[in-house]
């Protein structure tokens, strides 16, 4: 008999957007002409960059020719062109060296960090920020390394760390063992950032356990102050310890695209019961040529086209428009009395609600009486309650109105 | 300390592909102006169909635009406007009802039949044929679902069928319990396809048992006899034990383009410990939506141009070039005095080698003398030993050439 995997079992407990959308597809059924403005999904707006459609036109007219038709992309890491491309610009030039095959290329992060933990054997104990990106939670359930969900909605075996404004959104380090580390910075859902300080006292605590951190970098081109990393491995030594997890879908505006990569130094290893150290590297990149065949030519293409001048240009351009809109969020809820957090080196805007109001009645209070969508912060963990969390990814006209109609409340 | 999943390490024996590179990078090292013609990797070689380009280019320059740009595609689990495609055309049009969220897009076959594991036990038995698809087996090792490997290569936990000229190349029943059982007709290595008696045999296995079939039907746009099956669910009551793999990547040569689809009948359940059902269609699509985040949409809309008239025609125009391909081959090596089967109803041809020559001997002496790579049978598995595949995919001039160096040797 068929079993099935009893592990997806123990998820039906509360997941976020699912609830999220439920509570939309009700209200927009009762206000049928209600003009919603959404500010909840991380999902962007803007239009690709014109060196970027220039690029897919080319790679497009390539596959319409014999001899310059691509089918697949060779070792299924992407191709060379781009990750010579992102070796050098997103990391030589902070001062990082990076081989070839230290960068492989995929579909999108959510892919990335969802699929990495199969590398990993199931007894680890895994450590996440609380609140925290549902997908790290998940994934390790359907693996089976935790037991069934709490009250609170917490999985038995994760080890959670708190992240509120008392520690400024910055975990602190855990007080018991634990294997994999899930860090993301700038942080979704709280926009926080870290400094190099704080990183470092990481990478050492994952040298001194032989901790592995899986450090999500997918915000990374939001970052405006100088001294904020953006990437793990402008601290020594984080090449021993780090996997690095980075998106062309904020930095690009590739959502719809789909090209990110994961960064796994030759140098990370993993042990084997008998104490044996195994290159994660090697691991990874057979997981994918196993059970992925590689990004679309012509998103790797896009992904190129984003390096040139122009194209560095032309993405910065966008990505100020979504700062600016985070800009606006702050100031117009900091005027309206609100506690309010990120937004600044970060596309996301995490603020407390006043008097106490819990994140779920919040929402439904934004949804029925503006008519803005956010997301609670209770939906990424028990120390989101009180929380609600904004994205500055909307249209700079549609975030105004949000904040006028937020205003008027 | 940070352990690794040591399944991964039960794979390191005898790994096909990267051991046919091996001896292809040192013949070249030696050989380095020798013209090598590849008939080995199933990767297609004729240029994407006009109807496709068009399609893409739109897709593009929608995405240049606000007003027309696409983020994620919703679900994850593909654009409405390609799921109708694909029901109306491959399953409407042969009296195949399904549903549309029964249809889930995604990058690609080899992630589908790798992934889909997940949604079942680890304690379930896998029946795979022999030779098999090296994905099936690989992502179970992986799983966990194995011991390690025989000195044939195969692995203890894992059942295999037999597949050769004596029983035809399909597989018996298995005469021991399993529950999950990977098919693939038109099959690859072998070339083999199913009548839908035997294949309604399977479904009645299935039904008493209480397994799930996968059915990789990756291949079927290469069937011409009227009488065989394209799609599983062509027999009654397979919407109850089968789940479907489909790819654009073979069809519409999309290898560099990503795009497929697995169907999932919400009738398939699989089974907790205590006898509970479970919809194994909610399932997949719990693991596409937290670890994957859909297919480009420039993708999708290639994907759905394959359907319109012109698009049907011009792909059946290149699945016409690799058939007369394919019939080149088996017309070449059956003059030759080899056995020859598949290559009809598929894109593989299977040959027996002559006097008993072992299929890497074989692979090498086809490398040395006639600069032509292919395939060993043995790669795919023991029963594929004495066996060589070649692919239909090659250019036209480039397969010719292949036979008539084949000829002199």
């Amino acid at each position: 008999m068929i079993n099935v995997n009893e592990n997806f079992l123990k998820l039906q407990a509360g997941y976020l957007f699912p609830e999220v959308g439920r509570r939309i597809d009700a209200f927009k059924a009762k206000n049928p002409d209600a003009k919603l403005i959404s500010l909840g999904v991380g999902d962007v707006t803007q239009p690709l960059a014109p060196v970027v459609i220039k690029a897919m036109k080319k790679a497009v007219d390539e596959m319409g020719d014999i001899d310059t038709f691509r089918g697949y992309d060779g070792g299924g890491i992407g191709y060379e062109f781009l990750r010579e491309a992102i070796i050098e610009n997103d990391f030589r030039q902070r001062g990082i060296e990076l081989e070839a095959d230290e960068v492989i290329v995929s579909d999108g992060a959510k892919s990335d960090t969802g699929n990495i933990g199969e590398i990993f054997g199931l007894a680890n104990v895994v450590a996440v920020a609380d609140p925290v990106y549902p997908v790290y939670v998940d994934t390790n359930v359907m693996a089976g390394r935790t037991k069934g969900a709490t009250e609170t909605g917490q999985f038995e075996g994760i080890v959670y760390m708190p992240c509120t404004a008392a520690n400024n959104f910055t975990p602190a380090l855990p007080t018991e063992p634990v294997d994999l580390i899930y860090l993301c910075f700038p942080n979704n859902p709280t926009g926080a950032v870290v400094s190099k300080e704080v990183l470092r006292q990481w990478v050492d605590y994952a040298k001194a356990n032989k901790a592995v951190i899986l450090f999500d970098a997918a915000y990374e081109a939001f970052i405006t102050d100088a001294d904020i990393p953006h990437s793990i491995y402008e601290i020594d030594g984080a090449k021993d310890v780090a996997i690095e997890f980075r998106s062309f879908s904020k930095s690009a505006g590739f959502t719809g695209v789909r090209c990110a990569f994961t960064v796994v130094p030759k140098q990370v290893k993993a042990y084997t019961d008998d104490g044996k150290a195994v290159e994660l590297n090697k691991l990874w990149r057979r997981r994918q040529c196993t059970k992925f065949n590689g990004v679309s030519y012509i998103s790797q293409c896009a992904a190129a086209a984003i390096y040139s001048p122009q194209g560095k240009k032309q993405i910065r351009r966008t990505i100020d428009i979504y700062m600016k809109n985070a800009a606006l969020i702050c100031r117009a809820l900091a005027k309206m009395g609100y506690q309010v957090y990120g937004g600044v080196n970060a596309p996301y805007i995490w603020l407390k609600t006043l008097n106490g109001v819990s994140s779920w009645d919040f929402f439904d209070l934004l949804l029925q009486k503006a008519n803005v969508v956010g997301t609670p912060g209770a939906g990424f963990g028990p120390a989101g309650e009180g929380y609600f969390r904004l994205t500055a990814f909307g249209r700079p006209e549609d975030t105004a109105e949000a904040m006028k109609r937020f205003a008027a409340l």
